[in-house]
């Protein structure tokens, strides 16, 4: 049924879907604390730190949209997920299923990224993050992200989402005050590693008000900025629709 | 009647079309501005900084261009309109609006910069820039980007414009003197943050008179080296002309 | 034989295409470790050095893969190879001559970046990079470029298999500990140079085992991900098949 | 008769295509020598100043290819316009006026960063760089230069020349130890500014050789790898064959 709803589903099921999106956000989260690990571990110049750290996840989102885009939709992202399902672009069985996924995804890659540098497997972080500018500085972070897929999507031109998402992330990582998480599940991934890309518990909760606040801000951005049936054609799989027009 | 000599017109009322400009401009104030105060938060070694600035800067253009060309034109720059109304690609009504837009977006990106960081909403530049050689700097760089529009424009190639004013700016922040700002809009938006991308009030003038003299050069070598009927090609808003053609 | 089993064989002999694979691999290998000797010498920050060892790499990759695809598939890994002789994309006479070749190459490339840095023309690597954390990077890293080929491959997205290449190894550098040889041949050439990339023999063999391991996880993952004929459409050299479709 | 020996033959007068390659130069120029003195300026960090350096090329290159690929070919450099010259691709006029026409680029394009930059419009470089390590690294760069411009022309693959000679060069600043000049009229160009980018005058004369015997070596590779008549549709420029086919 939610398949159905889709106007052009991928052709995998639920469950691998899912999978999919498990799979991909590990890897982000990997890569997003792994190269936080590599960064201090190698630099003592913190604008040295957040180039390696921001350079690492701009391939790496571009590189998972790109690969997992037709397969999942590649949201990777809860706020992405509730979007579309916003939109009616995701049925609410499949956003049922892709958010404990993504959850699940990121806390993996953070253990992953611990072991992989020798650290223990979960570690609480203990970097507290939230203070009303940073907070702001997540709804813009946000806002600004789901404005990039939404406007993107809404022109038709889906094979752009993968390096402009990137691009967007890569931008948002310097002229953020927060560095930009803009996504509550790697929010939830960053608790579990005590190290430079960590978030304390009590911020985070915070980020994810603040980051669920943008999106909506975004969506009635787009929404006053195309307000035509063209919005229709924005799809959970961008992919698919880019290979019906080939 | 604007929208009517528009080649091909972006299919989103004028006051839609000056939101979109009035959003991007903001975005990319906010970008340029933002960047530079994470810069000089985090590292010590100017280069760095530099570098920092850069790169959002690039990764920023790159989206905003690519997302909003097809709704506005994504000019996001003052100089970009006058060049597009001086060769009857923008009619003069259209060019009234969108300037105000991008000179308000400027000012408003800056105010949010410097929310987002913590800082005073607007604080005065003390930064002073303008001198002989940061003027030419200003003369060239503007002049190189006009010219890169126009000879992609002229050439049909209007999807490489995202990516090669991108990266004209991410080359730019580097040769010129000046780093750059090639951009009446960004240059009042600057003076209203005291921070590392600011600019003093008396060398904004300069600035931008600099600029104005380089757009003026740039369209007079790609006349001189595009003589021709092609030349009608160049449209305002990129995206549309390129989907008419797949 | 072999040629007739590719669904869409390069038109160059095998010779030639081993001479490609050699001339690429050689190529690879110099940028790796030259870069690496250029940044020590430059640079006492090692996040610096492994900045520009790491753009150093993405670019030559995109590159390489670019122009090399075409003509031999630019396997330049006998981790690559090996996968798709597995999934018999390339034959077994094809792969018995590429990884030889590969190897070779790689040694080639030490030589000569040592040769343009002065260094003496082979000198045994003394940096121990074998422990438990480093031995599951590896196996992360080449799970990661493996999936990365295959599942664009198999969604038909060859075009997309250079920049994404090159994308991921630019994050791997950064998220796993080991900096991410992932390459069997370039883990044998870096043997030959006592620098910044160097890895020292005992430490060369667990890396391979790793790398291999790693990368029939991958096969793994993307069978599962993708258990349909439409895998079959994976091929080695991605240009002709890109060419096919156009 | 030039004109006629094209295949895809530019629809620009030799005159304002020799005016296309001397700006695109003195752009390039002014790129190179610009970033090498704003990256001495602002860091003391060597490493960091050559990330600058290269990433200002880098972009540059891309932005410079795509714009004027179209209309003059955007040799500029003459190792270049020689090979094209030697291959029958550009007629032995248009190769007589293009190359006095690089050169002279390169020398305004020098003094204009001079000038950006508040110093002296002319002053001969003081920095020996030839040794047999550097000489071997510039015939290695220019080789790979070439071969990648002979090597995805023959394949048809025009479209990619821009991005890949960008990133071929990205990557040869750092994996040569000579940071790879790869081009006679640039060498020249930069005996003109004595800052980070100079090369004293008694060193350029041996760069060149050693580029134009690099260029030999890729014109013999190519021929190598690609001995067929595809190899025909390699152009002096680019991009009409591109349109040609679309």
């Amino acid at each position: 049924m939610t398949a159905a709803a889709d106007p052009a589903p991928a052709p995998l099921s639920l469950g691998r879907r899912a999978l999919v999106e498990g799979l991909g956000a590990a890897t982000l989260a990997a890569v997003v604390i792994g190269s936080g690990v590599m960064a201090t571990r190698l630099s003592d110049d913190v604008g040295v730190q957040l180039l390696m750290n921001a350079i690492a996840t701009v391939f790496a989102l571009f590189v998972l949209i790109a690969a997992l885009g037709g397969l999942s939709g590649a949201h990777l992202n809860p706020a992405v997920t509730l979007v579309m399902l916003a939109l009616r672009r995701t049925g609410p069985v499949d956003a049922a299923v892709y958010i404990p996924a993504q959850v699940a995804g990121c806390l993996a890659g953070a253990a992953l990224a611990n072991l992989m540098f020798g650290l223990p497997v979960v570690a609480i972080s203990t970097t507290d993050r939230a203070e009303p500018a940073t907070l702001l500085a997540e709804v813009v972070a946000t806002a600004g992200l789901i404005a990039v897929i939404l406007l993107l999507a809404r022109q038709g031109r889906d094979a752009l989402i993968a390096p402009a998402v990137a691009a967007y992330i890569g931008a948002a990582y310097f002229f953020t005050s927060s560095t930009s998480f803009a996504n509550p599940a790697i929010t939830i991934g960053r608790i579990a590693s005590d190290t430079f890309a960590g978030i304390a518990p009590a911020s985070a909760g915070p980020f994810i008000v603040a980051q669920l606040v943008g999106a909506a801000i975004a969506v009635g951005v787009a929404l006053a900025l195309a307000p035509r049936a063209a919005m229709a054609r924005a799809t959970t799989a961008a992919p698919p629709a880019e290979a019906a027009r080939a």
